[in-house]
Order: structure tokens, then sequence, then C-alpha cells
């Protein structure tokens, strides 16, 4: 658990047993099934969300933290261009950039998300500014990207792989969104409708990537590792969120406070 | 809200507003109104703890997740020394790294800890390992080792003033754990009783090197700022306790589950 050597967050016991090469079928398999375990879908905070179940204080909340997930995206993206020593590689991954920033004729994720923002009554100075995040969802997307530029180009490419998992939650999100809340309409939701066909596309190259260049089961299970890995970061996002703002609605000092809530501070303990 | 030039979590809306500088007694002022406003002695957390209201899985649980945090604190001074060009500074600051690993006679501050862990009833290897650890605990104190090794001397020296606030805080839990748990004796409790003595006299030092280094206003701020970044770690680690072993007691997968618990994705929600 040292830094030099950092171990990813709820890493097993032990270091990951040698053994024999998993072939490419059982290896993915066993990625799919880190997300049937532990990707966020399966999170209570989404089950309030979708369901119709949050109310506009917690809405905003989720949409100005995840705001800082986003917002990192292209930055994550970008360390690792920075690392890809082969050019075909860097052209295929250059996309995703594009993607969350834009370029002509699309104004980009990051873009959709601050519409998305405002149509749930958020200022959008506010939001970019970055103030009022839970530290905790800050803590976490920088570990994220610190974790993408720091370990090796197979793991960082790894921990991308819970878009695997992106497209049913995304479509889980569009139908409740649109079934329960006023704000949603098909341009605060343009955010998701159009990662539907992105991530996808971006997945399945870094898919390939994976089961082609884990060459050892070390590799294999430094990969798997990182798909953990990036379950907590996604998980922890949420986990802080329903801590301040559903139950027990602890509100940390200096973070947002929606209206009528209090901060933790002032409440009588 | 980039990670190129990061702010602190937390950091007010706007970058610090230049001004006149702040007189000595003025900024020792306003590092200890952030004691006051936003040191973890105010977490509901501890408010459980030393008032005797935490089962015995809960104290297993902030033992255990405390230990990340205890282990990582000599690799933050570590680079913070590896930082210092000066001779009498590093001197200082060497004493901090020996409190924590220990030397002949002193067995150090991560194996009282670790006494305390096996008090608890707690297995060493198991603590050491960091499994179980949440996520969010690992993603806090990783965001602190970082921050000092990041950014400027007198900030990182300013990080470590929360220290100004700790001897009450351990009298507080000393009293506590004595008076309310069965496992806290002279022992169990040696590490806090050590703290007593040690915290004072090194933030001294550190309260006069910021006190004396920030010699503009920008400066100034900047210390603030980082005294909040602290504080924002030590809530947010509470946070996570919380969440996940009091209320609404939803433990992350691959986290630690106290006998009695189940994570939160075996809970029927």
């Amino acid at each position: 658990m040292s830094l030099a050597s950092p171990s990813p967050a709820a890493a097993p016991f032990a270091s990951p047993a040698p053994g024999r090469l998993l072939g490419r079928e059982e290896f993915e398999e066993r990625i799919h099934l880190i997300g049937a375990e532990r990707y966020h879908s399966r999170h209570p905070f989404h089950k309030l969300l979708h369901g119709g179940n949050c109310n506009h204080g917690q809405v905003q909340a989720w949409v100005l933290n995840r705001y800082c997930y986003q917002s990192h995206i292209p930055l994550k993206d970008a360390t690792l261009l920075s690392r890809m020593e082969d050019l075909d590689l860097r052209r295929e991954w250059r996309k995703r950039i594009e993607d969350h920033d834009g370029s002509a004729g699309n104004e980009g994720g990051i873009e959709r998300w601050l519409v998305l923002a405002e149509g749930v009554g958020l200022d959008r100075s506010y939001v970019v500014s970055g103030a009022g995040i839970l530290p905790a969802t800050r803590f976490a997307v920088e570990a994220y990207v610190r974790f993408v530029r720091e370990r090796s180009l197979l793991e960082a490419i790894a921990s991308s792989l819970t878009e695997l998992f992106a497209p049913k939650i995304h479509q889980e999100r569009i139908a409740g969104l649109l079934e329960h809340y006023d704000f949603a309409n098909e341009r605060t939701i343009a955010y998701f409708k159009r990662r539907l066909s992105e991530a996808p596309e971006d997945v399945q190259f870094g898919l390939n990537y994976v089961l082609g260049e884990a060459r050892t089961r070390e590799q294999q299970e430094q990969a798997l590792a990182a798909v953990r890995f990036k379950t907590d970061v996604l998980w922890a996002q949420l986990d802080a969120l329903y801590h301040a703002y559903v139950a027990p609605g602890h509100i940390p000092p200096g973070a947002f406070v929606p209206e009528g809530c209090v901060p933790v501070t002032e409440l009588d303990l």
C-alpha cells in the first residue's frame, strides 16, 4: 500500500497470483464479471435517480459533481495520448478528446453536460469554476487521471473498459429521466444520447487492445485490477453524493448546498 | 478546476483576491478560524466515537481506514524532505519521519497504530496489506501526498498546520475511548498519548515557517487554502467511513465488512 508502487484501491489481499494465461474469451468474461459485480449501475444513487426518486437539489448535486468527472476526461485522454509512441494508436485515441472537447459541427460532451447543468438550474460559470464540488469527488477524479498518467499503457487503456457497461446505464438513464423529471428533454439529455453511439465505438478498440496486449497472466491480472480500480473511482463519487445529499445528508464544509439544505456543521447533531 | 494548475478542493469561487498583507496575528487567527470551522473534530463520526456510540465493527473500520492515512504520513514527509534545499530545515523536518517510522528506543507511531489495530481485533497483516480500505480513503490520502509533492514548499508545510488543532481532539479521544470501550487501555491508546507531546513541538516550527515565509497576500491565501485542503482530506475520510459503516451503512464493493454486515450490493434496496 505504498505510493511508490501503488496497488489499486480494493486490490486483493495478496499480489496477483502467477498462473496460466487466460484464454481470450475467459479473459473477456472476467472483465464483464467485474462490471456485473461492481459497476456503478448497481449503486443506490442511480436507482433513486433513474426511478424518479431524486429531488431537485439531489439532481443538481449529481450534475454538478459529475461535471468534475466529465471535464477531466479529456485531460485523462491527453495524458494517455502523450505516452503513446505509436502513431496509429494516437490517431485512434485522439477521437476521444474531440468527442469531449468538441470540433467543427460538434459542440462536444462537456458543452452538452453544461447544457444539462443549465437545464437543472445551475449557473454555468459556477459549475465550470469547480466551487462546491465535493472534495471526495475531486480526489476520486484526480486519482483516475493520475492512474492513467503513471501506470503502464495496458493498465491505462484497461481502465477505460468500464465503457463496456455504459450503454445499458445510459439507456436506463435516458428513459428514467424523460419519464420522471420536468427538466429532461432532447436538448438536456443530448449528452447521454450521443454517448450511446460514441462509447461502443471507443470501447471496441480499447477491448481489442487489452485482449491482445496482455500477453502474460500477470498483465491480465493488472488489466483486471485496472478495471476494478475504475469501478472504485465511479462508485466512490456516488457514495460521496449519497452521503452528502441523500442519507444521512451530511453536506461537508464548503460543498454545494441545495435550496432548503444546510451544511452538516450547522445541523444540531 | 484543471489538473495542470489544480485548485485545492472546495477552493473559493474566484482566485484569491489580491490585497494587503495580513499582519502576523491576523494571519494566524485566520488559520485558527479554519480549524474552528472545518477541522474533523466537528465531524459526526468523531462525536459518535468519542461519546462511546460506535459499535465494534465501526471502531474496527475506523482503525483500519485510519491506518491508510497514518502509514502514508512518512511518505508525505519524505517527499517534502526531498524538496528542502536547506539543511537546517531538513534536520528539523526529519524528526517527523522518525516519530512515525520509529528509531532506537521508540517503536514509532505506525507500530503504535498497529498495536491499536490488534487491540480492536484486526489481523496485523490484513491491516498492513491495505485490503479492505475504502477507495475514498485511499483517494484522499493519495491526494494529500501528491499535494505535498507538487505544491510550493510553503503550501506543503502549511498543509501540516492542522496539527494546531490536534491536541484537543486527542485529549477528547483518549478520555472518550478509555471511558467507553473495553479495548482501550494504556497500551492500545499509546499512539494518541505520544502525539500529545509530539504534535505541538512539530507544529510550532511549521507555524513559524508559514507565518514568516508567506511574504505576500497571495502567498498567505495559498497557505490558507492549503490548510483548508487538508481539512477536506481529513473530513472526506470520515464521510466515507460514516456512509459505509454508520448511515446509511452502504459498504462499497471490496471494502472491509464487519461481522454481521453485508456489502451494499447484497442489500435488497
